[in-house]
């Protein structure tokens, strides 16, 4: 029976582990709800229809930080570089959803489904990073590729939803799109959540740009698919894209792979892949499209791939779409999963 | 001074076409505004506030075909497939918007600022070929890279505007966006010229696909650049995908180019070419976004083109982010600046 401390209960990811927690995903002794002291007063249990044990809903500010088997940090990564060492130290096992520690050697990367190897033992360090929302997704589709014919080259190009941005990403788009939508002269919204208004625009930007001019959103889809498919070599690449949509991150992915393959054979391969939904041309509903693919609860689970083609002219190229619920597949649901990879190991209680 | 018929004067591209005409782009005797029966009462030049010598409008089934020097084909590629020929023969210069004859090998396709020498005589067919919106704006930015370091490799995510389902494609994104956020718990609007719901969605796949999978399109933005640049062995693949955006198409392109180039080579390259913008990220505005990139119309006919990187691990490997009006730069002034072409040649009158 677990403790586990939850830090950023009440934003977007937090309140998605809450709802997993309270479907009963690990035994629980206690779940310990720690926001910021802005959010007091938020009543989770009732706001989310909660029946899990949950303490009420601690500031972090004066959080008494001992006595957690799992600490679950949701709260960015600023807060991550405070907390994690911290509280590893205090002896919890520390499943961060930031970026914060994901590239140090011995922080284990994990996608359950694709990677849980890295978890056969505790890591030393206490800490398991949980990778980027786009990269889970993103690793998730590549691996059967992986296994059928080899990565040689990856190429991403994302379109990502504004629950990225969290619930105020969520709330801002909303209400800049019916402005629009009621006052077309109306003078552009300021700057919000995304750096540039996202109401029926595109922002081709997430993160900042470092010397190279690549994203810190393409930095990450280029450097923890190679440590969480074990292919540090992988050649791989990317352009990250805000796209006007609430939910679900989609990614066109052209991949070269090293042996030659038809599109049957990949398709064959994905359909074999628990976790992933395939779509075919022929389905009634032929691709996964980001405002449906997760609409119902047991979908938001899966991978959902479709567009799957090889290029007519060389039989190493091949093409995928992928869509997944950015804060479920993509932080969540990929976080108490690795919390109960602990459990079966037998590394908590 | 010239006759110029224009068949499908009543849709986005026609209206963008007598825009242009209007503004005196070429001499004119008078403009015949051709639609179909169903645009009867239209007064396009009240509408569109037009001061050139405009013909009353005609519908199609009753329209003599004789005596124009040009025919502008905007109605798509059915009706051009019935009247292009017929047209020609009659002695018009026909440009076509459509697909129907971009790869026919008597039909120059051209890009006004990326092959004239395509038009260095009048075609024996009498028929010029448009290209389409999205191969447009693509060979315009490719065609720098590929004089400072020679294309290897294309690969092209686009962001597609509803404009490119013309006003019935952007009537459709106002009212069912509007529809969903006064309503949430609302069933899905029927899939109408998009072929799905486009509101707060994506839509990845444009046109019906073919036995491989690969959407028309796609097809067309893997065959017209080759056709255009010159390059029939170019390796071009592409995903289409539309957006819910109003105006204006994206693309997220990575090539692999022959040469090693470093950014501020590419930036420069297309900082020296006619017709380009760059965007540069210490600019204030630091890339193209739809929504802004050509709100004033001297931006219009320009092609925005930010996010220039170059992979940090393989200076063969380049970004671009490519955005235009897909009914300026994509259509309507491509074909009028054909036509300029024409007129500069002698051709006509």
């Amino acid at each position: 029976m677990l403790r586990i401390a939850l830090i950023g209960a009440t934003g977007a990811v937090g309140r998605e582990c809450l709802a997993l927690l309270d479907a009963g995903a690990v035994p629980l002794a206690e779940v310990v709800p720690v926001a910021s002291a802005r959010s007091a007063g938020t009543d989770l249990a009732a706001e989310l229809d909660l029946s899990l044990p949950l303490a009420p809903l601690t500031p972090l500010e004066e959080w008494d930080r001992t006595g957690a088997d799992v600490a679950l940090l949701c709260a960015g990564a600023e807060i991550s570089r405070r907390e994690g060492e911290r509280l590893a130290a205090a002896g919890a096992l520390v499943v961060d959803n930031s970026s914060a520690f994901r590239m140090r050697p011995d922080v284990p990367l994990v996608v359950p489904q694709v990677n849980p190897g890295a978890l056969a033992e505790r890591p030393g360090s206490g800490l398991v990073a949980n990778p980027n929302c786009s990269t889970i997704q993103l690793v998730r589709a590549l691996q059967p590729l992986h296994k059928l014919a080899g990565l040689d080259d990856v190429v991403v190009a994302t379109y990502q939803a504004a629950s990225g941005g969290g619930l105020r990403g969520l709330a801002e788009l909303g209400e800049a799109s019916a402005r629009m939508l009621s006052d077309v002269g109306a003078p552009a919204e300021p700057p919000g959540r995304f750096g540039q208004p996202l109401a029926f625009n595109l922002v081709p930007e997430i993160g900042l740009p470092d010397e190279t001019g690549f994203a810190h959103e393409e930095r990450k889809l280029a450097c923890e698919p190679r440590k969480i498919l074990g292919l540090p070599e992988l050649r791989i690449t990317a352009t990250a894209v805000r796209v006007p949509v609430f939910h679900c991150h989609c990614e066109a992915v052209r991949i070269r792979v090293r042996r030659p393959v038809t599109a049957a054979q990949v398709e064959d391969a994905l359909a074999a892949t628990p976790g992933i939904r395939l779509y075919r041309r022929t389905d009634a509903v032929p691709y996964p499209m980001p405002r449906f693919a997760a609409a119902r609860t047991e979908d938001r689970a899966l991978v959902h791939v479709g567009r799957v083609r090889v290029e007519p002219d060389d039989p190493h190229g091949v093409w995928l779409w992928v869509v997944a619920d950015n804060l479920w597949v993509g932080a969540a649901s990929n976080a108490v999963e690795i919390v109960e990879l602990a459990v079966k190991h037998g590394w908590l209680g």
